[in-house]
């Protein structure tokens, strides 16, 4: 039986199904402690067999390297209760014969969306996020990426946009792209939520420029040949194709990976795209 | 017979040795058209005796994706008369049993750091040379990536140093990194070369602002648990620790990697880093 987990920060997802990616049977519950969390998926899925491979996709910081001290557990989250909960040590404690693999909640989608979706058959594909945070995943000559701990792609700093000054919601960091361009500095900053701003409110060409200059760095640096844009706020109207737009112009027709187009589009698999990238993890 | 082609824009290096990175016998030579710098390289080897394996780092934009139409060819360079030309098709034709082996310069320095060098031992690193222009190789999982085509990290965009109005020198960008932190680029702002610019001169600090941008987005990206960077620039004095302490303060200690010290490290293969690197090549 192969099994696939999805921890995200507010609700998780657990299906059996096969390493192809079909989901069989899922169930979706509210995360709330670690250890309740866990219990809840591995009742549900000792309830249904015994399985011999489980792919988690979670989210992060994660240690997710194989053979470092740090893998498999949460790490310096914010969110209470979970740093340093072993994910791996508790599932390995529950189902001793399982193979597991854990990736990043935006690798497996990456992996979902490459197989099964918005960039079946490529290879070399990146998948981002933008809503509460902004995150990156990336699939490179066929295989997720990670290095040595795993994307932070929202932390990388871009260029202001013209005529914007706001200080930004991170943290960390104030103006990192995660806190010039994610739903909660669209929020603070225009004082409405992206999905209440109209389609022609100067916040887009904004979001626009940060999330096509955020492109850009992955494009120069993992030359991804398309990059899927999901999450809430590119929810708007347009706004692949404007991004894409801005994109052509600030690369100068000099990336060939942007030569095959539609280079910027959104993701096929929606809410899917996590549980079948679990399931998917299962199988690699 | 184990042989390792190192092709420069300006100098050619072809060596014999192993796959281990030993070079035994090695002859650099100028690059002049690729008919004749080809048929230098193919003599001098073949007078050497029948290599089994031969690995290639070349100078880009260049295919180094196999499957692809564009493997082994020299993409839209704008090095006269190099554009198309085929580096495995050439070689290929001259030892038809030898395992080819292609990568960027970039990359393959990168592999010879990390086996031989600056980064010995670790899987997840990466390359960047500051010279004529910018570029980048990254080795990640103790595998080179380079995605649909491969890295430009010189043509990403960061934020601009506080006072900087200078233009750029980048023909297809202007102000992208290599555009305004490159050697032309430094030469450019203040009139001097790079080695001619005094220590305490204001252009390291501008300098050490564009390269720690840099490679914060090749940290928020690829996630190396090492950077080396190399080329002329680099050899300023105090130039890794001070980009290493400017990464540290735009980072605000959010990266798991960088608390692995030194991160910015300079390269100890020298000179010699592109031919070992070609000769690993060899082997993988």
């Amino acid at each position: 039986m192969i099994a696939g987990i999805e921890l995200g920060g507010s609700k998780t997802v657990v299906a059996i199904g096969t390493a192809e990616g079909q989901v069989h049977e899922e169930w979706r519950f509210p995360t709330s402690s670690p250890a309740e969390t866990f219990q809840q998926a591995i009742s549900w899925i000792a309830e249904r067999g015994t399985p011999e491979s489980i792919g988690i996709a979670a989210f992060g910081p994660v240690g997710v390297v194989r053979g470092r001290d740090s893998y498999g557990k949460l790490l310096a989250t914010p969110k209470p209760g979970w740093a340093d909960f072993s994910i791996i040590g508790t599932l390995q404690a529950a189902f001793p014969q399982a193979r597991l693999t854990l990736e990043t909640d935006v690798n497996a989608a990456a992996l979902a969306e490459a197989r099964l979706g918005a960039a079946r058959g490529l290879d070399d594909i990146a998948y981002i996020t933008i809503g509460t945070g902004i995150g990156a995943g990336i699939l490179s000559g066929g295989r997720l990426i990670h290095g040595a701990l795993h994307s932070e792609f929202g932390h990388i700093k871009v260029p202001r946009a013209p005529k914007d000054s706001f200080e930004g919601v991170c943290s960390f960091h104030g103006d990192c792209l995660e806190g010039l361009a994610s739903g909660p500095s669209i929020a603070k900053r225009w004082g409405l939520a992206a999905a209440d701003l109209p389609a022609d409110h100067p916040a887009w060409a904004m979001e626009t420029w940060y999330i096509a200059h955020g492109i850009l760095s992955l494009l120069g640096i993992a030359s991804p040949s398309r990059v899927i844009v999901g999450g809430g706020v590119s929810q708007a109207e347009n706004f692949h194709q404007h991004t894409e737009q801005l994109l052509h112009s600030i690369a100068a027709g000099y990336f060939a990976p942007l030569e095959a187009t539609p280079y910027v589009v959104a993701p096929l698999l929606g809410q899917q795209a996590g549980i079948k990238g679990a399931l998917l993890l299962a199988g690699i």
